[in-house]
């Protein structure tokens, strides 16, 4: 590859856009172009807006670069863009109807129909839907969104689970960690020696966002997994990384052996060259008390989602418990995977 | 009342032990008069022998106490009793032998048919399971049992709702305190910026115990609830007071009001007064965010259950939050509350 | 007595406001009967207002009393002030001009020559400093201010060494807790599994202040002692209690029994009867990791400074810990006992 | 470099032990072929031995690895060591007898006149006190030790400075992470929302490693730094990463750029080509609130020192906030790193 994609990032000095930048530095195949924030930020250097929160150095090229203003004149092509969903609902239409591929961390448009809401291992077809989108055949932009971050890790534990025994309920309780409310986010009175029982709409996301992502692509539109779900989310004292207790019905009878296999022989991207795809994209953990956030996290860089714990349910089949890094994984990760497939599909300009 | 019962404590230098102690400190009815730990702590004070974490003083004639072998000889005839399982077994056989009442808080026999496993708010005509043991007849000695720590403050909230109801499918997803796990318990690096998804035998526990809590006295045994139960365990970086997410289906449907209004008339202690009892057992919390542990385990001195978030859920009829303090409720001042039942029973000499 | 004070709280939805109706809950001598806020909150009831972050449920008579506009008028004649020091700067002034008491948490003042900073076990006699302000002969209005909260617990451990052997140099490095700012304050990604090194203002703060606070009334000003000082100040993961390393160069050399007698034996404020004032001000705690912030912030209901592990130290001439509680020692309560000093003194009306 | 150097780790299972693993996993001269533990471990393979801590898989070949009995027969020349002094008093001098470089992180020999205890950036010169140990001629046989996990970066720190200005004085008060205690170590009950002022015989350790780090070798010993030193040791609520508040007086005065200068420009190790060596050794980060455990101690793959927060102390000439990351740079990395510099010297085989 002998030139790399410019990348513009809108919502760059947040939590997200903050890993968006660490993640695309050395990336093969992306480079971060320009930088957009609020109208606070604009005009200065990203070193002056952004408060870095991450342990690895704010590269320097990136710290001397100009915030630009979240307008599409000056853009790259492709946008990645992490902003509150009020924000997004207005400005994401005006990069897709300019032409940009726009990807989005943000939850406006996961559920709106002729809009992707993709994880490449789970529903790589779905990005078909970009087609119905009118700025497509307009200007060639387009919108593809990636799910919230507490989505991704169940989405991702089940899907091996669907497709070989169907799944009829699922039950899952989060453990989320701080990060994923962003900068300052939580209030450390709220968290230290607490928990906190309720995250705005988290449930109502994770149970939608779910059923779309396991459904089938009929035509024009996805037909969401006729399943019923149950989800309760919770914010615990953790750094970074969703914990998720997880219970199933199957259609169709399983026995331990055959699940883990079914995890184990999951791997979809396998042998695409995608560089952010780990190299197993769910991994078990066999000891009785793991995973973990802090020890199991960091898997596949980050973006490897980890099981443990499987064992009969006393009301549905199986439990278990799932854990991902949310704000790699589950989110910038996210966006940048989905790019690379987009990319290796000829999609990015 | 004249004089203050004598009280014994079985593992006294443990963290229950010492919520014991703190407990009984000005206590109306009961008096710490013996204190009894391992061999090792056998002969010195209290006050060499145990490291106090509480954030209360060690009172001053505690702390002098010499403490005593792990012998009926010399002991009170109100004995409570905070062991490892193991030793439990073979101990509290010996002091309900030797003529005592035995009120444990482990969990060696609290599945035994004939001893009583009650929560007085709960089910405390259980308790009549004490004449039929052998012991009973021959020395007047019992034993009673209070539940695992975090099957408390499940079963109380869902007291109210079963008796107007009915309860068929119970789901629960706990968020457990460091202190559960006594001292040192849980290592540091095991639970700061981290979740283990798991707790010994835990599951299990509350599995059981919640369906005998709730279960039918028939004549000489108890008949467990016909429920469906599945609990997962979660231990979380909080010092006090375990946080979970309930849901459930009801036999009879109920609207949320008629929720509400079961727990906030739950209180079949009224007027019996027992010191240790709350003004009221199961207080709702109506903030979206609440029960949280730091702001809500104190509440009636660590012996209110709080719940909160009820909401409809998509699996079963109703999913809400219950929060109670583990070392209270869940365990030191439920021993305390048997015993204060018991007392106010005549069965306490 | 026959009737409270009524008081009136400036910045009554923060966190040292939220202490001031926690402490002032059945207080014997005051009653809060006024609540004023920032415009955003005026109007409304305190329980709308509030965000109340305490481990006690919010009184119900508080919840329901209107936030008042922060004007004197309409406001009692004794005024508990913590507000930001802009806005305290402005404000504090209007109210003492209107004949008010205004006893202050806020920092604006506290170093004014003629505005007493006072904490009665320490300096009583500074408070005929209000006979300087203008507003005590024009309108019979004063201000008078507590230190900051990692001042107090350093001046009330080296005021009884001061007294009976000098200091000639300080030195000190805090760990201090969140609640010291405010709400929502430090954010949680900043402090879980971290240190912040980094107070704003608070390491010249607690230089001058602790001068001025052992300083020496000579006729109608206070004139600082004559010591060496030098702070280092951290936040730390800890809800409540600031932790300070000190080390001091005393002016005649003491031994360790000397040093110990000089904290036993302090105690200026016995048989005064006020009700805020602990039995003993300042404890030694003899364990060799003592004193600790979850164990000890609590001593004499948070208005007790704990110190331990004496030791020489390889610079100056002794080293030690010292432990109080931020919110409540080192801010409502420090204002809430000058208030019982005033009132003792017949300076309240 | 054709083959690598086989490395022998005695006290493998512990916390330095498994950093040791981690960080010699693709290391370019140095390959883990022994294993060592207590007698409980011995026998068993590693995986089952040792309960793996980090976020990091335990790499598979390790976990095949037998753990060895800790004797010389079998063992390979070069020995990393990371037991308990009492241990390592016993058993360090039978591997050097063998004929072993033992390279040790244990506290037994520090401070032994002929036994060099070494930082490569500090002190390098003090190895050839290995031609004074009786062992060296017998067997070729020899002990080298690195520092306690605090002193490294205090003295990482002051290195600079002392070569330039001289020091005098030095106060140091850490706030210390909880890995450094091993695992369990620290129970959580101590720690969350807690601090410990106390870490034993610590502050002892820091203040004469310093002294002797920094002390000049001549001929056969060293003579430690002519400095009055006073360390206070804390424990808070931190997984990695010790930071300390430190204050100096130097011999000849210095501007604030004098000593920026002084850091940057220290790279004693530059251009020699030891893998572990970070780029820089000692970084200053100018944000006004770092360094920071979380953010910093990470850089230089944990082994770069960052200060930051100079400015004039009020007691000595400057003060200023230094951090290093305790398992790496303090203990496990430091190790490698002399075994590196060694290695480049022709001292192992």
């Amino acid at each position: 590859m002998k030139t790399k994609y410019p990348i513009g990032i809108l919502g760059a000095t947040g939590m997200v856009g903050q890993r968006y930048i660490q993640l695309l530095e050395n990336h093969p195949w992306f480079e971060v172009a320009w930088l957009a924030a609020s109208d606070r930020s604009c005009g200065k250097t990203y070193g002056e807006a952004a408060k870095w929160r991450l342990d690895t150095p704010l590269p320097e090229r990136i710290a001397s670069m100009t915030v630009a203003a979240a307008e599409p004149e000056g853009a790259p092509k492709t946008i990645f863009a992490s902003v509150d969903a009020a924000i997004a609902r207005e400005m994401e239409p005006k990069f897709a109807a300019a032409g940009c591929a726009v990807l989005s961390n943000s939850s406006a448009f996961r559920m709106t129909p002729n809009v992707p809401l993709v994880i490449p291992e789970v529903n790589a077809e779905h990005l078909h839907l970009i087609e119905e989108q009118p700025s497509r055949k307009l200007s060639g932009g387009y919108m593809v969104t990636n799910p919230n971050c507490s989505t991704i890790g169940l989405v991702m534990a089940l899907k091996p689970l669907q497709e070989r025994f169907g799944i009829e309920q699922i039950f899952v309780t989060t453990m989320q960690a701080i990060s994923g409310a962003g900068y300052p986010g939580v209030a450390s009175m709220d968290i230290l020696d607490n928990v906190v029982p309720y995250i705005g709409n988290e449930e109502e996301k994770m149970e939608e966002e779910t059923l779309k992502l396991l459904g089938s692509l009929d035509g024009h539109a996805v037909t969401p997994l006729a399943a019923r779900i149950s989800a309760s989310c919770n914010r615990v004292a953790v750094v970074d990384g969703h914990t998720e207790s997880v219970s199933i019905k199957l259609t169709k009878s399983a026995i331990r052996e055959e699940i883990l296999a079914a995890w184990a022989e999951f791997n979809p991207l396998a042998g695409q060259g995608l560089p952010t795809a780990p190299e197993q994209p769910v991994v078990w953990v066999p000891q009785p008390d793991r995973p973990q956030p802090r020890l199991d996290r960091n898997r596949g860089n980050g973006m490897t989602v980890t099981v443990g714990r499987l064992r009969p349910c006393g009301l549905l089949d199986w439990k278990f418990t799932a854990l991902s890094h949310n704000t790699i994984r589950g989110a910038a990760g996210a966006t940048i995977l989905n790019a690379e497939l987009l990319a290796s599909l000829g999609k990015l300009s």
